[in-house]
């Protein structure tokens, strides 16, 4: 039987999920996978923490150089997070002839090119399945399972924290600031949410999904981003009111125009899949010529089931000779011949707080159709101090055209203020 | 760049989309598989059809052994469906020394364990992602996305046929014959509709993925079976008022109390995800110990969506030296060691017509408390003939157990008739 050491560097969240999948099934591996796998070494500084998950005192390295200088370890799987370190040691891993599995977002959407081509050099492995979608085998299915495809549209809720934040604020009827702080409390935020709740960590993720779906570099940098922060529970009732719910999405199409790959909050109908994955549950939808539609659903994060895609990744890495190296020049940047759609095309949610005097809408209609903009939903709410609240949905439209609109209708004098301007993904 | 030569066995509806990805995708695999894909073999007796979809002439083969005798031909895909022809035919290309794809959940439901036994024996690769599911990449999923699991529950919308019936029915109050025939009309269902209706079709596809996600034969032999001829609009109707919708299910579930494997309509919640998949499309819902809750969505059936799935095979048939063998004994039976459960333990949905007299309920109710079963949902709705229809919903209960309510309820003299009984999966 095939015997492979394994390495965890960090023993966090995942790392301590990823040892204790590793070593609670090793018999199990034995029978269905034909692997004598053993986790050979840990790098964790505290120590504590190791000896308190069973890890035999002699496995514990205190440093990189220890890990990589066993001769037992094949394949080092890195947990430990951030892009410095993790870096360095991925870098030394391969470099020394392992074979490295990572569930790091960042590092893969900065330093890909670069792990990629000492590894390509080196004729190791390097994979990457729990980077993206926790358990869910998002990256195996893009590789493995529609290669018959030319895929045209990714479109997910790939980050637990806001889809947490985002269905509690839907379910209270409470605000941001609020849901956030219970986040926290209960673990599903970190202390400094930015990464999460600006949308970061969102795009990290559809630059290494793109990328692999349209066969072509999708810098993380080209990625247009706007977070969660600004969504208020007004914004939420108001979708509601009229058959939405609001998600923070990740978006890539490709498409004769160019590539349009953007994070932002969007309107989605209540009928559409993606509308009911709630709490911290995560899916991909996608589209390809052959494949038509197909949707993957599962936990984004978590010990286990990010465990789960490192573990798989570590039984894919010792199983086959085929390593996954990018088919496209993978550089940094996009090749030169990308072309990237920067006006996209989407529908909007637009609230305003008007003056409720009679002529408003007509002469507010009037500035979107100048626009090129057809309206599809209105909706006035009157209330008793002479003012109303204005929902307006519009057709497909350009964001510069709607830009230019709610430039003009802001200066009118009917027009009290633009509360919220939100994309409609039906 | 290597050169893989396909031939393909029959050219109907998926034949017929395999032949179009591979040709139309030619330069794409090129470039983002490394691979010179070339149909070089076509058996179509219909020699028109083969011509109209732009086969070369010289291409058409008339027989198999004109196929296998192609020293060009490396993987050969089988749709021509059935099971006689298809298993010579698919035993002579694994003799020559070619791999084989097939969408056939028949051929592979029965004759796995001797394809593959063959196919061991020549050293070359037998893929049926195809065969389950339509272009959902559920068997790769399990195979090497979920390899860190033990899987304890598959649950599925299987069939595609039986889905558009379903939802029709759902969508119009309409009754099951006149659907029918609607879905004949269009192609979404057979001449004879036997496989599909009485969930034979099902049936083969949870006995292959029971088998592998549970790393142990399941032999279709073993999957109870129950189809949807019998469901009526009144069920549908009495089950939307009371939160549900009806779906034919495939289930399988792996516990210390052995395998419980079968396919049966079912009431299902409207919040539970697999309730809003509607029409011809498919859903694989499955729980590991690791990964907790995935779910998988997409097309399970037609042309392209299929052919996408035999085409992945083909590439990944071409890339990989790691051919999938079943880790487990795969003989036709399953292995004495496994359990199967046959007394299902469900929730059910049980419609009955009453007389209208006081004390009627309370009778009823005490019959299935002498039993063990406890009720959640009661509705009684009284017509003007002096009669109630009545609607329980028992919570988890032995099969055994209210197959002896029913039969002594059914003996009541209040008690005109027991006009429905259908599980409730939540």
């Amino acid at each position: 039987m095939k015997k492979v050491g394994v390495a965890i560097l960090g023993l966090g969240v995942v790392g301590g999920g990823t040892y204790k999948i590793l070593t609670d099934n090793k018999e199990y591996f034995k029978k269905t996978q034909g692997l004598d796998i053993t986790v050979e070494s840990v790098l964790e500084l505290n120590k504590e923490r190791a000896l308190s998950l069973g890890v035999p005192e002699s496995n514990i390295a205190s440093s990189i150089s220890e890990v990589i200088s066993n001769p037992n370890v094949d394949i080092v799987v890195e947990v430990i997070g951030g892009v410095k370190v993790a870096k360095d040691f991925v870098l030394k891993a391969i470099l020394s002839g392992k074979s490295v599995v990572t569930s790091n977002k960042e590092l893969v959407a900065k330093y890909w090119h670069e792990l990629e081509a000492e590894a390509k050099k080196m004729g190791v492995g390097l994979y990457f399945e729990a980077s993206c979608v926790g358990g869910v085998p998002i990256i195996r299915t893009l590789i493995d399972g529609m290669q018959a495809n030319n895929i045209t549209t990714l479109k997910g809720i790939v980050n637990g924290t806001t889809n947490y934040i985002l269905t509690k604020m839907t379910e209270d009827g409470a605000d941001y600031d609020e849901v956030l702080k219970e986040a926290q409390k209960l673990g599903y935020a970190e202390a400094n949410p930015t990464a999460d709740v600006e949308g970061f960590d969102s795009t990290y993720k559809i630059s290494i999904l793109s990328s692999i779906a349209f066969n072509k570099k999708v810098p993380y940098e080209v990625v247009s981003r706007e977070g969660i922060t600004s969504i208020t529970k007004e914004d939420i009732a108001y979708a509601k009111d009229s058959g939405y719910v609001i998600k923070l999405l990740a978006i890539a199409k490709n498409s004769d125009k160019g590539i349009e790959v953007r994070v932002n909050p969007a309107l989605i109908k209540k009928s559409n899949p993606l509308a009911s994955v709630n709490d911290s549950f995560n899916a991909v939808f996608l589209h390809g010529d052959s494949v038509d539609d197909i949707m993957l659903y599962g936990r984004g994060a978590g010990a286990l089931p990010t465990g789960s895609a490192i573990v798989s990744d570590v039984i894919y890495a010792a199983q086959h000779t085929k390593c996954y190296y990018a088919p496209f020049k993978n550089n940094a940047t996009a090749d030169k011949t990308t072309k990237f759609v920067n006006d996209f095309e989407t529908k909007y949610f637009i609230r305003l707080t008007l003056e409720n005097v009679v002529g408003t809408i007509s002469k507010l209609t009037a500035v979107f159709a100048k626009n090129g903009i057809n309206l599809t939903y209105i909706k006035q709410d009157p209330d008793n101090e002479g003012n109303a609240k204005l929902v307006l949905i519009t057709d497909l439209a350009f964001e510069s055209s709607v830009n230019k609109s709610i430039e003009k209708i802001s200066s009118m004098k009917e027009v009290k203020s633009v509360d919220s301007i939100l994309r409609v993904e039906d």
